[in-house]
């Protein structure tokens, strides 16, 4: 697949997942941010070229966001509880400890690979956030920490995983999955679902389950 | 530690650990890149800011490096060369595959902790690269990577590793160290040597050593 044709998929991609945001045009601006912060990164990016990339002139862009920072915490904030959405979802698909745990870490894993450019921007921009926005971000981070735990929690309940360090492996759990958005290419030869399964039973080997 | 003190103690750090960058001014121009760049991203930086964190007008850059782009790339070939020093120090370390990915994966870890900025700017930036500088940086990335498949290989052939997967596990592997360095604070609870043993044991989970 060539680098526009993958462009034009992602934004179709995000077009459906961020179909809430709205008007129509605001969400334009979030996927055109999107991609204008995972190129260039957010200090070096101006609303004038978020704006160019629809089409819009930069007064367009404040009719829906007051600022740049405005838009780097939407997407933020609209990329996170997507994520968590997901990551709910896996989690409530099974009560087995085992399949709960594959399914967590599965799924967030190639939601990583399929959304690797939100993925990259809502991971290493979180420094450009106002501080108060900065905490709500963290909030919702810290959730994802919470549920990743309590999957692990679950598991050594039952008796079925031994894990000495429950926080301590619940971050390199999510760090596995978080850095998928740094190596992954729409042009390599594993698909989402393909890394989805690796990392599922890499973390089931983690947790040593009997 | 506050952030100053930690900053300090970072270019302490470089300093010692890039002593074979010569003469002194490259090497503090270098280091000056590497947290500008880390702060503000490649493309938000210029030489100009560059200079002034050590005390030069942008034309004394010059007399060291013909661009950015370069102290980019002389930033990507001196980390990397660093990390691949350690990488094989640590697996010559033992002939036994167990202690040998202890000492691979708990070093580079601990590693990424430890050089936790210039790591961000190493595994975030390389996209700037020129595609000269690219492909040779892409080379030593390899280089890595064989390493710890080879870690892993030694470990299958001695009949002590189950590992199903040795490219998809050798990627994981690299990629959980290689993210210490996004979530790494000097003011977290666990220093650099506690990720090194946590993350030692959790790769020898990851092969299910007999």
């Amino acid at each position: 697949m060539n680098t526009a044709a993958a462009d034009l998929d992602e934004v179709a991609m995000l077009e459906r997942a961020w179909h809430d945001v709205s008007p129509a045009p605001a969400r334009r601006l979030l996927i055109a941010a999107v991609q204008a912060f995972a190129e260039r990164g957010y200090h070096a990016t101006t609303t004038r070229d978020i704006a160019t990339r629809v089409g819009m002139s930069p007064a367009g862009v404040y009719v829906h966001y007051r600022s740049k920072e405005e838009l780097l915490y939407r997407i933020c904030l609209v990329g996170h509880r997507h994520s968590l959405v997901a990551l709910r979802a896996a989690a409530a698909r099974s009560d087995d400890p085992v399949q709960q745990l594959r399914d967590v870490i599965g799924d967030f894993a190639a939601w990583h690979a399929l959304f690797h450019t939100p993925a990259r921007v809502i991971s290493y921009e979180l420094n450009a956030l106002e501080p108060a926005h900065l905490t709500e971000i963290t909030a919702l981070r810290h959730e994802m920490d919470l549920l990743v735990r309590a999957t692990l929690e679950h598991g050594v309940a039952r008796g079925v995983f031994d894990v000495p360090d429950i926080p301590g492996t619940g971050l390199a759990l999510l760090s596995l999955t978080v850095d998928v958005a740094r190596w992954y290419r729409t042009s390599g030869r594993r698909a989402p679902e393909d890394i989805g399964a690796l990392y599922a039973d890499l973390a089931v080997r983690m947790v040593q389950a009997r």
